[in-house]
């Protein structure tokens, strides 16, 4: 038997956001997510989500439609919760701490719209050296002006998508 | 023997913010966070902190001196980690996703400067629908206005004891 | 304003079993749980437990019939799921991982019946290294004579609660 | 554009074990988690490990011979730390909190030799409702007659692999 080919690791990319969107501008943050979740998949990224609904799904499922891969990371402990898209399902049992998780299982983060939950996400994503995109979601700023160049913000998914996948290669190639 | 006395919880306040901060303001965020943990002490709120240095510790520090009660919640397995002002050490072995403990085990947080450790607390904070105070700390604002009232930025550590100590009450009645 | 006293550490014992016992020995294991708390309260050591019900009570009821700190490390969100003999009560928002910082908090863990919940616990420790004592509880061995003297079956309460209360001594000295 | 393909989920298998064998049977241990590997993936299934040497890196690499997915859950924040043969590496930075993780990705968990880390993956994989079947790996047994029929030992690679993909297919279908 010949010897097993060692994997090659295309860049991951988180995108993160709400599960169940709703306001005026719902339904463009979910086409945004397909939108991106298609682009990246197309140019070779692997597209990570918290598996769920909403802008998870529309990014999982912009990805299935280029034929990519897609991993949800799942808060509870049983693989049925992920949406239809979801390739590799992850259940983790954490809960909320799975967030950790979604993050740094990337290499860079995309995060649009979102509330509290993308809010932490975006925070351990900057704890844990990662890269963050913005597309209609968080502004962060500090009072100790320490928050850097590392939250990107953009205006529209192909904007997006192009940078979180530059800023991922360079993130997986020195991490 | 006598039935033994049911506790009563006092208010808890998680004050967060770096371990060795640097800079300018340096010195200034240290003063700020002994002082208000020692306010929040002497109002009776028992201070949760990561459980390390700097402003952990002043606060821890500033607690002590008014006698009061502090918790530190500590990222690795020993509890000789924590800073000489902890009286209750929680070593948990959880690394980064302790920052969530930090956060979930208080009423309401304090964030006193900081960086990304600090930011992804304060979204957990509010992901677990803690109110969080602000001292020079990080702006939070969203494109999709829903950052809302939960984080409240203050000027100095009288305000921000007072107005942290205000909602931790107001958030152990009504979990 | 004089300098701070610095905290001294008593020793940390995790007393871990079911939330629920049933069946012909529950209100042994109770009774048990509850003279160890007493025990080893009595001796100064804290008692650490997962805060809920049933053993975890019963402990605490013990540890708090002698005066003794009691610490409850909660899976969810809401310090008011701890039970009423809980002084310093830590809800963690970590579901099952907070098994993992029950044990994490103790310098030794005494395991007085239990099911799963339990088992993982005792596995947990002896990963992060803590001596495991066991009263009608889990028996550990291994095909791989591995197990070595880190459990320790014990007969009743005072044997249970006088060993535990030295291997945390000489845990906490050499961490 | 079509609508993409729905993902049909094969059944996930972790197999568990220590990162660095040794002793006179540590290249059996290998040996078998190289074979049960293959069988696995032979047969369809998925194989999860714990991402790094030994007994992992046997499996995913045995895995990897029959061309099966491998998925790697690493403790620390750095997806290079997994070994050659992992497909899916998830970095998770979360210590030894990445054991629940492991068996919760899991439909059925395969224990083959191991120590304190492996015992603790046994016994949160219970906990989380997951059939566990050793290989010259843990005897679990109650002092309360609870360990039930959910740890099931086994002589050789072949029937471990057989028996544990049997109990996966049958807990994916009903979790």
């Amino acid at each position: 038997m010949s010897e097993p080919q060692v994997a090659i690791r295309p860049p991951h990319v988180a995108v993160i956001g709400e599960s169940d969107p709703h306001g005026p501008d719902a339904q463009r943050l979910l086409d945004w997510a397909e939108e991106a979740g298609l682009l990246l998949a197309r140019s070779g990224a692997t597209v990570v989500t918290g598996g769920l609904g909403g802008v998870m799904q529309a990014a999982s499922r912009g990805a299935s439609l280029a034929g990519g891969m897609t991993i949800g990371i799942l808060p509870g402990a049983d693989a049925a919760e992920a949406n239809p898209y979801v390739r590799q399902a992850i259940p983790t049992g954490l809960g909320v701490a799975r967030n950790l998780v979604v993050v740094t299982a990337a290499d860079a983060v995309l995060a649009i719209g979102g509330r509290h939950g993308t809010l932490s996400e975006i925070g351990l994503a900057l704890r844990q050296g990662r890269e963050v995109v913005t597309l209609s979601s968080w502004r962060i700023d500090s009072d100790q002006r320490m928050g850097g160049p590392r939250v990107h913000r953009t205006r529209d998914p192909r904007e997006a998508a192009a940078l979180t996948l530059r800023l991922a290669r360079a993130g997986a190639e020195s991490p």
